[in-house]
């Protein structure tokens, strides 16, 4: 079968990255990849992956590759650096970029690589390990059509993600993320902050649950975390502070284009004071534990 | 048929309560009013209603009654009026508190009523004149259980309402009211300041309804809302300064319960900031044209 | 000497109306009072005014007369109730209100005076019951100018206070003491918010003190107010929750005008919060607990 | 006299450090500038100073040195570049770092100097282009405290300034001066806020400015640009940009200490959207135009 000739390079083997790379590898690919963590790289050898000692020389040996990694810094490492994928990726390399990165920097990114005539794509997720590794992520791409409607790139695609979508310019999908941020954590903390008020007020949590999850003001994380609340489980889907540093993103974002945001500004600095009161490993509807003090 | 020998008292004929008046005509059963406005009797004589003099007149004969009127002083008017429910209520008579006010209201008045013998129950909806007409409302009721269940407000609500949700204590429902309606002008907020930064960013705005509607921070009101702003369709579903009262009212509320809602304030900031601008008679999803600025 | 035939009524003998009274009664003008408390009574008959059975009782036997209430809702039957000033002053009667009300209040209260012919000016005060002793307030006087000028006030207000302010219309003076109450709460708490800042990064409190004492964002709270951070003295001056109801009074007052203050509410809200924390009893500076949490 | 042998170096030749360089040349000090602007440069010679062709150079030939500079790119440019004051700066070297940068940088550049054995101090100042020519500058210095008592040091910082305070850690002045900004950007914005209240009450403003500035909650930015309110005098002191661009510098800060700014933000968001209704270039004052739209 000719897609499976394609070798595919995974920088960043861990939670995310490292599920990717074993959901390819069980689809039969070649994957070829690095990580700084001897752990990632055992565990991933494990699963028949090959590995190679740089980004760099991951680079050098495939047809399509993509870093997946926890900080903006590492991002910087990993394509500028001395053993960077900028040093030896040949010309036509595609880089998918699924780190959650500032649209800013995927933009910088793809602009230096196509001195290179490397083509990289802003390509961040929706969805976690799970969904990493059974291949149902939702996956927001932009960058030059052409190069997403590339047979490599497609192949790759579908086998990591259940919905994908091209979303135009190389900032697109990126800023798409932060977007869906804002709203999830800013939506959750209306909701809790309002809920709340309801409690204070004895009115019973299951019957808020029931008749505001079919109102007009109810959205997906009241849905996904009142029950929670009600249950008081905050053991970590995603937590307080991924969530303030998301939020945070947005609002460097916003800041570098003089954009004014201030309900968001008021969410992130909530979200940072639950952080200091020592929620942050919590679950983000912990954020409730703040309004109830 | 039994049920169809109650007697219906309409307190207020306008959209919501000439509405739902219809439907119970329509259902076959005798409903008798009262409003202030001469057109809104005429048209529900039209339909078949009987009218009397005043709040007093129609509680004198009817079996069970419904105020439903567009402010608190005509709310205290109809009850404790000189020519008000109080003035003539049988002992025995149920009232459903449907208006939009504040749940201390609904306490005061139920506390009044017992005094006379008569029974509110405070059942605010969510849904609109279409829903009224249809019998198709959300109706959430708060006050004592065995009012609750009697069958002249069983049979009543039944056919105005679809989804019927017994709340508790006489104040529960119009507090659930007053959450749902935070929810719903934050969420909408909140999406209109996420997006307005895609939209700065010239993210496609189809790209972002689709993906975002997909995603974890989709809420009721980006599903029906952002479609208006793309169209520019800001003709008033819900407008601008009802949600302004709606959300002032929740913040009364808990500034009498000494509840800090900071993230609410806000919203209730923004929201008169559109007014002022200009867009009170919009619909709520026009609040993006605060951030276009 | 003329003036001192000049009778004055005080409604209210608490901690400003008595000791506005005692200095009056020290100056030799003989003061009528009246309150519902038996112990503000005694100590102001102590002091050698005289007192009568109720407001009305007092407005039939003086020239002039002072009302100072802690709440509105007293105001209202001082003024409206059955046995209130409207019922017995005489035509040409002078009504200085020096409560913390809303300047609506005021307006309404004049207006409602004009029909029995009695003059209300609004005069509210800045300063404390040391100030009320030893007549050194600051008076801002709003209404009608002749009546201002007239012999009875200027006499009276001389003798109250230090500096005397005709600020205008009837709810001028009202205004003005809520716009001061906006920038006491708001100026403190940027400052606690900003002083925090240098705590947490181990500036010396002492340094921040002197130097920015002198500089450009220096204001009368953080002169008045730093030192006792620094000291930890939290005993009351003006306390949080009169804070919290002042600056409230303010939100009501731009509420009612569909005057959009969103950093006051954001002020309002973390005095709230502070209120609920349990310092509503401290002084204002206390709020500093809230950002140190 | 023995001071006056002291060989000063100047970056910075602008508003600010040209004419601090000005100062000290009339003082009789032999001063060795640079800058990027032949302008700069030309207007320096002609007030007698000396240039060389790059900081490096200018560091290899003076006792002590200034940086005074208007972006934090061009201060690390200055110290870490190629031609930078680290390539060539003599052991003993001081320099006295001026412009307005985070703390934070200025203590990354104060542990990289003493790996060169020179000795940094964080001096901003408060005060503009007029102290500076003037020798009036308030000076908050921060660093080793044997540096700050060096003759050298000493010798300088009182032909600069007229207020001198040793402030403590090599980021204490920095920090105080964005305390300081906060405040003053904070005090101003709720100023206005509440005046704007005022105003749409009809009270005059010179009323309002007469009984405010002796009230409780006075600040020095009220005194100083409520007139320019009243005359609508809107030339820029200092700017809306400026202002925004300090707050941020300060809510950086608290980000990076995970510290909760809420009102603070509130403040650097109405700044920004002042700035996006084009007030950017007009003095801080006209923030009020913001809210009176």
């Amino acid at each position: 079968m000719l897609k499976k000739s394609i070798d595919i390079g995974m920088i960043g083997l861990g939670k995310m990255g490292g599920n990717m790379a074993q959901n390819l590898l069980s689809s039969g690919f070649p994957v070829c990849g690095f990580d700084v963590s001897d752990a990632a790289i055992s565990k991933f050898r494990e699963s028949g992956g090959t590995t190679r000692d740089s980004p760099a020389a991951v680079a050098a040996d495939v047809d399509i590759m993509i870093t997946s990694l926890p900080k903006a810094s590492a991002v910087k490492e990993v394509y500028r650096g001395g053993d960077g994928i900028f040093q030896s990726g040949d010309p036509g390399l595609i880089v998918l970029e699924m780190s959650t990165i500032s649209p800013d920097m995927a933009t910088e990114l793809a602009e230096e690589a196509a001195t290179h005539d490397i083509d990289v794509l802003g390509a961040p997720v929706s969805g976690g390990p799970e969904e990493s590794r059974d291949g149902t992520l939702t996956i927001m791409v932009g960058g030059r059509q052409e190069v997403f409607d590339d047979e490599r790139t497609q192949t790759v695609l579908e086998h990591l993600g259940e919905d994908l979508y091209y979303t135009g310019d190389i900032d697109s999908g990126h800023m798409i993320k932060l977007i869906n941020n804002v709203m999830t954590m800013g939506n959750l903390l209306l909701a809790m902050e309002a809920v709340s008020l309801g409690a204070a007020r004895d009115i019973d949590g299951e019957v808020m649950l029931k008749v505001l999850g079919k109102s007009g003001g109810a959205s997906n994380q009241f849905h996904k975390r009142m029950p929670r609340v009600l249950n008081r489980n905050f053991e970590a889907g995603f937590t307080i502070d991924l969530g303030k540093k998301d939020v945070g993103l947005a609002l460097d974002t916003a800041r570098s284009m003089d954009q004014s945001m201030i309900t968001t500004s008021v969410v992130f600095n909530l979200f940072t004071q639950a952080s200091r009161d020592g929620y942050g490993d919590e679950d983000i509807s912990a954020i409730v534990k703040l309004l109830e003090e």
